[in-house]
């Protein structure tokens, strides 16, 4: 007997990255900030009373909320704070997609997106991308055509780690009939001047996922937040967000972390700095990869050898990647930015072994 | 322009009790816990290292379940740990109820259910409680009848405090054909042995919810956890939950809160001992109300009273109480237990005011 949905019971969970314990592991396998997080962090863990945890935390954590709207130029209303990003994209989907209507995502994309469509029923839109992971110019008309109400884009992209010309970007939003999702997760590793947030106020269809995981070395504490049109962020707000969906230390510490833009911005400067020499490194390897915009390179193997394979064999040295067994990147691995020692033994490693 | 479904833009959002920022407020309004969490907390906090942070929590709570499992004699597969019971009660609602089928809900009952139902699209099937809050006889019948596909049923019951025989809680699990999750967020203040958990092993349609929101004081931690068969548990931990639903910091925090078992037990009999307390003293100023088997009183205003203005007048002295402008409650009070000062003041305010 099952009380299990039929959509349920047809689905497969999402599968994230390997979490070993084992401290000896190399962890370039889940797109973690390889850097600690601020000091802050430190501070507010040491004056936080046990007592205070005994009452409900506040319920929509405002003052995380007008830190970011301020840092972007917003108001309140435009920001909502969730657990992760992963938080945001549940209730976007809860919030304006009847089971039934279609989600449209690129392919390949974020693995997640075809998990949480499933928990909606809801069917996939996908649009392949061409050659060098762009979009094909009639991306917009595909949607509109196949009436999809949620775009869901990963920008910049994983797994590829490439970033859309921000024309690109104010054009689909522009021309999409759906609500566009830019999942910006990513966005802090950009090398260059590029700013989405005039989105919000021009469009009201655009909803932006920006997340403390990566940018703010904080994927142990689960917090994220979206930007949009305060139309769009209101219901989420108000009716289906889980009521009390903070607790009242990630608020704490989420507030200092994002107030602390100085130290984050080191650790995106390093991440920045040793991308570029791991992909020479990797690349004098005999593997091929874009420069990435993330902190992550996606790369294909050199010739002769086997992703899955070379996987393995990182994994018994104690080294985590990412393999994906899926069309289009059977051939290629996945590899986050470490640290400079980090990147030095993963290359060294892969030296021993091809 | 909206973008909202139907269901949501036709919704109202949950309405939450106030949360003063005044330290001088007296708040018996959100049946928190008055006495502080263990001294385990304190420890916990001084132990976290910021570096931590960076790396995703466990994924599953595997630790905090095999410390509840083994609390209430389980499987580590018969937990899931979730953010509060709040998440609980929306994976089981998410996982198990198609739109459109019913769920079933006394009435009155947590005023949360029902946005959780519209929420998921669902319609309600209402059964309204008889004389002294109890189920009418033909419950089961009239769930089973209207094919309701789950039964929320809160027991100890909110608002009232009143609590179900365990026989006929056993006879529900044995003859509902609906899933019935049975929400014990306020059974540890039970004054006498009580334990349902065994139904958890004879019946494979049982969840129960608990929280560490009222037993355990920490309400701003958002934690809680759901028993039941494995059957139902496992979808709900591999596929509908977000994946990393709970940080790492309150995963640490709820294992060693739910391993101080004597810690928490202090404060159940301080609160019991003092909602008797409460009650003849309330009485004694005219109010009418059952003893109950939480740590919040439900009490008939005295003759000639408005509950609502009494209420206003309350807040107005800085003591908050609970008011429910819904039919059966219009004449009543839902009062938390506070600490022994917090009720003294309580009494002797109403003394002055009636």
């Amino acid at each position: 007997m099952t009380f299990e949905r039929d959509n349920i019971r047809r689905m497969s969970g999402y599968v994230s990255g390997e979490q070993p314990d084992d401290a000896r592991t190399i962890k370039l396998n889940t797109n973690e900030n390889p850097y600690p997080p601020s000091s802050a962090v430190r501070d507010v863990l040491a004056n936080i009373d046990p007592a205070a945890l005994r009452r409900y935390p506040p319920a929509t954590g405002a003052k995380f909320r007008e830190i970011a709207a301020r840092l972007h130029g917003l108001e309140i209303d435009n920001v909502i704070a969730t657990r992760g990003g992963d938080e945001l994209l549940r209730l976007v989907i809860t919030t304006f997609v009847d089971p039934g209507q279609l989600i449209g995502v690129t392919d390949p994309t974020y693995s997640l997106y075809p998990v949480l469509a499933q928990v909606q029923d809801c069917p996939l839109k996908r649009v392949p991308l061409i050659d060098g992971w762009h979009l094909p110019a009639d991306f917009t008309e595909q949607m509109n055509d196949a009436q999809v109400r949620l775009t869901l884009l990963v920008n910049p992209h994983a797994p590829s780690g490439q970033l859309l010309p921000i024309d690109t970007v104010r054009q689909l939003a522009g021309r999409l009939d759906s609500i566009l999702l830019l999942d910006e997760a990513y966005i802090d590793f950009v090398d260059h001047p590029y700013d989405t947030i005039a989105l919000v106020q021009d469009h009201e269809n655009v909803i932006i996922l920006r997340t403390l995981s990566k940018g703010y070395s904080l994927a142990g504490l689960r917090f994220g937040y979206g930007l949009g049109a305060a139309s769009l962020i209101e219901p989420m707000l108000t009716k289906t967000r889980d009521s009390y969906n903070l607790d009242l230390i990630s608020q704490l510490i989420a507030e200092a972390a994002l107030s602390d833009q100085a130290s984050a911005r080191q650790s995106w400067q390093k991440v920045i700095a040793e991308r570029g020499r791991l992909l020479l490194e990797l690349e004098a390897l005999g593997f091929a990869g874009k420069p990435s915009q993330t902190n992550f390179l996606l790369v294909t193997v050199p010739a002769g050898q086997y992703a899955e394979v070379l996987y393995s064999t990182l994994k018994k040295r104690h080294i985590l990647v990412r393999y994906f067994a899926s069309p289009g990147l059977e051939d290629k691995l996945r590899i986050s930015v470490g640290t400079h020692d980090e990147n030095t033994r993963l290359i060294s490693t892969l030296r021993e072994i091809l």
